[in-house]
C-alpha cells in the first residue's frame, strides 16, 4: 500500500470588507479545509462561499474553532472559563455545520485555531473543554491537532488525528520549535517540499539537531495566508503525487 | 374543541456579564421560548443554559434571529445585502440548533427580532432573504411573525405562524399601532389580561377606534425584559387557563 | 494666485490581522489623511502608526468617523438615535485626537465615512447629530463633506469644506450619480486625471449630459483601497503640479 | 490634620440595552468615578451621561481602561502585545477624555480594570505598556492601582496612587487574598464599614492571620455592581465622616 496523507489549510479567514488568502486557489490544492467560524475570522457569507466551493471540489470541511477575538485573530491566549469555552466551541461547530449542510456538505472534523490550538497542547482544562464541545455536538467528529498534546488525554472516546507541518522546525522530541526561536519557520521552498514528502512517505522529519524523529501524522498542514503560500502548497501537492503518496482526506 | 394558543417570549437576552429578564421564571410561563442567538444578545453559554432549561420544562425552542448589532440590541434597521442577511440568519439558526441538540432539544421555529421583525413586514427583499435562510436550513421550520406581512408573500412553501400582542394597541386594519404613537403600549394589567383572553378565545381585539378586529393568531407574545413582566405573563397564563383556553406550542 | 486644492484619501482601514490599501504609499501622495477611528475599520495600533506616518510627512490628520459596523465596513445605513450617534462620533474624534497628539499631531478636521457620509447628505436629523458631536469636541474643526447637503444646513457655526471626486460621474445638478447607475464610476485613468485637473483648476466638471457644472471644492478625494489606486493617485497629484495647481491641506 | 481618603467605584459599566449598577446613586457617594471606556463595558452614550453626572456633582473622572473583551467583561487575561496594549489604553483614555471635556470635565486619572488590573501587578511587560500609554497621553495623569505592583516599577515618572479594598481580605504581606481562596471577600456589612474606617484613619488592616498590616492608601475602592452595593457604599461614606476622615479626591 502506498503511503497516504491529507493536506489541510486554513480557509475563509477574511471578515466583511477584508480578504485574507486566496480561498479559491487553495481549494484546488487541499483535501481538507479548516473553515473559520466567525470568532477569529470568517463571517456567515464567507463561510457559505467557502463551503460551497469545498463541496463543489469534493474538499472535506472542518470547523476551525477559536477564542472569541476578532481584533487579535485568535492569536492571544485567553483565560476563558471551561463551561464558556465549551459553549463557544459548540456554537462555532454548529454554525458552520448548518452553513455547510445548506451547501450540501457537513462539518467532518474540528481543528482549533491559533492560541487555542497551542493552549490545549499543554492545558488539560481547556483541552477538556474543547473535547467536551466536540463530544456534545457529535462524538464521531475527529479532532485534528498536534500529537502528544493534553487534548489527546482529554479526548476520551474522541478520535484524535495528528498533523504535521512541513515548514516548521522540530525538536528531537518531535515537538515544534517555538516561533520565538530562530529557525522555527523554514522558508526555503525546496526544503519545505522535501520535508513534506518525507513526512508523508516515511513519517519522519530531521530535527534541529540533525537527528531523525518519527512524526506519524495523517494530515499535513500548509499555510495559505502569506504571499507565495498557494504556490508552495501546489508544489507540495505535486511532489507528493510524484513520490507516489496518495493524498486523501482523513475524515 | 376549546380554543388553543401558544405563549411565546424572548429569552436568553443577556450577554456576558449582563443579565436581562428572568429566564428561569419565564420558562415556567411560556410554551415557546424565542432564544437570542448571539447577534443582538445572547452568548453561547447563556444559549446553552436557556436551552437546557427549556428542555427540562418541555418548552419549545425557537431561534430569535437578528441583525448583527449588539450595541443596538438589534433595534436599528440596517441595510444588509440580501445574500449576507440570508447567511447571517442561517448561521444563527444553525448555531442555536446545535446548542439545543446538545441539550436534548432542537430549534422548532424561527422568529426574527426587533428591527428585523419590523422590517420584513414591509420589505420584500429582506423578507425573502430571511425566508431563504429558513428554507436553506430546514424548510419544515415555521416562521413566527405578524399576519399580513411581506414575509408571508416571500415565504414560498414555508409555514408562517401569526402571533398577537396583548399589550399593544391595534389599528382598525389589524396592524399594530406604532410605538411612536401615544397609547401604543397598554400598561393596565387587567386590560392586558382581558385582551389576551379575548385574542385567544375569540381571535378578536378591540382596535383604537373601538371597532372589533379579527386577529387570527396561533401564538401570543408576552414580554419578559421589563420589571413586572413575569408577573404579567403569569397572570395572562392563569387567565387563559381559567377561560378554558388550551395553551400549547404551535411547533 | 494659482488655484489650490487639497488631496484627501481614506487611510488606516485595516483591522487587526487584516490590511487594506497601502497607507505608507498614500501618505506620500495626499495632503489630508482621513484616518479610520475603529468603528468601521482601524484599530488603535493602526491609528497610531498612520498618525506617526502622517506627522512625519506633514500630512494633515482628519477623523474618518463612522457608524459602529465592523462587519459591514460602515457601508450600511443604520437608524441610530441622534444622541447615540452624537456620542459615538464624539468618542471617535476624541480617540483619534488623543492618538494623534501622542504622535505630535492632532485631528484637524472630520469626515464621515461610507453610509454615514451619504446619509447626512439627505437626513437632517443625523446631520445635526454629527454636527453636534463636532461642535461638542471642538467647534473650530471643519467638516469635510459634499456641497449642498443637509449637513451644511445643520452645521450652524461649523466650517463645512466641500470635496469633489475625480472618478465619479456628476449629474447636471452637480450631485454624484448613484453607484447603482451605470457609468457612476469612471475607470479610464486619463479621464480621471483630466477631470481632477479641471475640477482643481477651474472648479468645473462635465456632467453626464455633457453640460459643464460648477463644483467649487477645496478638497479632492482619491481612493486608496483598490488595486491601482495608489498609481492613479500619484498620476493625479503629478498632473495637478504640472497644471500649476497648488496642492495644500485645507485645515 | 485629619486623615484623608478618596472613595472610588466603577461606573458606566452598562452597554447598549444592558444596565449594570446604579450610576446615579453611586455618583452621590464617591469622590472618584472609574468610568468604563467601551472595551469591557460602557458605550459612548453611557460615558457621556456618567461624565455629565460626575461633573454636575463635582466627582473626579478616571479612565477605567481594559482589555478589549466585551464578552468577558475584561475579566480574562489576554496576551496582548505591548505596542498594541499601549495603543488600546491610549485610545480609551483619549476617548473618555474627549467625552468628559464635552461635558465640562476631564480625565484626571487612570485605573486599569479587571484582568488587566491584576496582570500588571505581576507582569512588568504589560505594566510598562500601560504606563507608556498614560505617559503618551499626559504624564501628569496619576495611575490608581495596588501598592507594591510591577506597575510601580514600570511607572517611571508617573504618579502612582495606592488604593485599598474594605471588603477584601489581606495577607500578612499586605496583598489581597485571591478570590479563589475562601474568605477572600468579606460580606459582613459592619465588618466592611469598620475596616474601611480603620484603613482610612490609621492606614492599617487586620490580615487573615490576625496580624496588623500597614496599607498606606490614598483611595478606597467600593463596589457598585452587586445588589446592596450602593447601601454599603453609603454606610462606608457615613462612617468615614463620623470618624472625622476627610473624603476628598486624590486627583
Amino acid at each position: 500500500m502506498p503511503p497516504v496523507i491529507d493536506v489541510n489549510a486554513d480557509l475563509g479567514e477574511g471578515f466583511g470588507r477584508w480578504d485574507l488568502g486566496d480561498d479559491d486557489a487553495l481549494l484546488e490544492v487541499v483535501t481538507s479545509a479548516n473553515v473559520a467560524c466567525g470568532f477569529h475570522a470568517g463571517d456567515p457569507l464567507i463561510m457559505r462561499r467557502v463551503c460551497a466551493g469545498a463541496v463543489a471540489r469534493g474538499v472535506t470541511i472542518g470547523a476551525q474553532v477559536s477564542y472569541r477575538d476578532l481584533a487579535g485573530f485568535g492569536r492571544r491566549e485567553m483565560d476563558v472559563a471551561p463551561a464558556e469555552l465549551t459553549a463557544e466551541v459548540l456554537y462555532q461547530i454548529a454554525a458552520l455545520d448548518g452553513v455547510a449542510r445548506a451547501e450540501g456538505g457537513r462539518v467532518a472534523y474540528v481543528k482549533p485555531h491559533g492560541a487555542l490550538y497551542n493552549r490545549i497542547v499543554r492545558d488539560p482544562v481547556q483541552a477538556a473543554a474543547v473535547a467536551d464541545a466536540v463530544r456534545a455536538y457529535d462524538p464521531a467528529l475527529p479532532l485534528l491537532t498536534l500529537p502528544g498534546s493534553a487534548v489527546h488525554e482529554a479526548a476520551g472516546g474522541l478520535t484524535v488525528v495528528a498533523e504535521c507541518f512541513a515548514d516548521r522546525a522540530y525538536t528531537p522530541a518531535g515537538a515544534l520549535v517555538s516561533r520565538r526561536e530562530p529557525g522555527a519557520v523554514i522558508h526555503d521552498r525546496d526544503a519545505v517540499v522535501a520535508r513534506a514528502v518525507r513526512m508523508a512517505a516515511e513519517g519522519t522529519v530531521e530535527a534541529v539537531d540533525g537527528s531523525v524523529v518519527d512524526i506519524p501524522a495523517r494530515s499535513l498542514c500548509v499555510h495559505g495566508d502569506t504571499s507565495g503560500a498557494v504556490g508552495l502548497a501546489r508544489a507540495v501537492r505535486a511532489a507528493l503525487a510524484e513520490a507516489g503518496v496518495r493524498v486523501e482526506p482523513f475524515a
